[in-house]
């Protein structure tokens, strides 16, 4: 990250964390040495804040408490939308019911998703994450969520945009090959595969997605970059 | 119900009421004055039995407690496969997780969903049903469900093999255009459409399914019967 940093090469760091809110989430980075900033860092919930303020939309929120500060600006009032994220706990029955009665109650249900992850490991077990709830409120109300976060395209771009820099000069650094690479590349940037995270052998022959080049860690990513600058 | 049965006509109820045994069901109706019993009653846990069986599957059940006595009799240790229901307070978060573990933890995952009804109304209001909690499970774990009641085709079959009775000498009555017309049609049976219940004028544009007549109530239906006898 520092030798990134130093080549003066612009960067930011793409997540779809939606469990905590961005200032949550760099301090847990910077405990860990990195240096990074809230202001380098592209999350789907002030994506989908962007989302909400352009078209007017006062959302009803189903997601983790922590996430709920990145929503404080926003008009809840009167809900004509749902906004929905790995809610975890709150993913209650009581809760479900809610928001498919807020999104069924309206004339063209709009239901944005942060993310369309289907499941993710933690220290005790497997859980569904926020794709698997966002299918059973699109089925429920025959409606198509809107996606933010990775691999939608304009996630891709407004990180593109923060930055101000077109896709054909960006590279794009992740261990998912379909939310990481496959976002990135049809949005027109390159993307590298670490072999790390995520990473499966199996990902090499995935049906869809090749990347630009494998890495097997971090810092070999970085060498490949610059030795092409 | 007593014409049809003076008449010497063969008879089944057909329901896709998982939030209760057979036995809790037919004693409602009782209660309301209807001649039925248990023995009538075709409902979607009796045929999933049938199907473990068959199988040698052994269910990890995620079901309405009022259910569990319906499977009394189907070995549950080391589970190879997972039985959905409306579940209603029991779809919580950590019972989902657990449904999805045993399922995403098998070499071919193996599901069985009682029904696939989107939501229902109850007198506190709308609340998801089974197939929506279907999807979730379908997405994070890639498979397809079986679904085991109406509208399957399989479910209308086993009703009439318990009459004894050819698909084209039966006649479904039902209020549900999609389940009960749709389904009992796609079987091979005629089918009358009841102006009732969950009828909604709209049902007569219905882009795939026509009923072969519309009654006002089934004390109609049972004299357009029992007409053509």
């Amino acid at each position: 990250l520092n030798r990134i940093k130093a080549s003066g090469l612009k960067l930011r760091f793409c997540t779809n964390e939606t469990q905590a809110t961005r200032e949550k989430f760099v301090k847990k980075l910077q405990g860990m040495g990195f240096d990074i900033s809230v202001a380098e860092v592209t999350a789907p919930a002030p994506a989908a804040c962007r989302i909400l303020k352009e078209r007017s939309l006062r959302p009803h929120l189903l997601v983790h408490n922590d996430l709920v500060p990145e929503f404080a600006e926003i008009d809840k009032a009167n809900p004509n939308c749902v906004v929905i994220g790995d809610a975890a706990e709150n993913f209650t029955y009581a809760n479900l019911n809610e928001a498919f009665r807020v999104l069924i109650g309206m004339e063209k249900p709009v239901l944005i998703s942060l993310g369309r992850g289907r499941y993710y490991k933690e220290t005790d077990g497997l859980k569904l994450d926020v794709g698997a709830y966002m299918k059973a409120l699109e089925y429920a109300c025959d409606v198509q969520a809107e996606v933010v976060g990775k691999p939608a395209k304009a996630f891709f771009e407004s990180a593109l945009a923060e930055m101000g820099v077109p896709p054909q000069e960006a590279i794009m650094i992740g261990d998912d090959i379909v939310n990481d690479v496959g976002g990135a590349q049809r949005c027109g940037m390159r993307a590298l595969q670490v072999r790390t995270g995520k990473y499966r052998p199996c990902d090499e022959n995935h049906p869809h997605v090749k990347p630009d080049a494998y890495v097997n860690n971090l810092a070999e990513a970085v060498d490949v970059i610059l030795q092409q600058l």
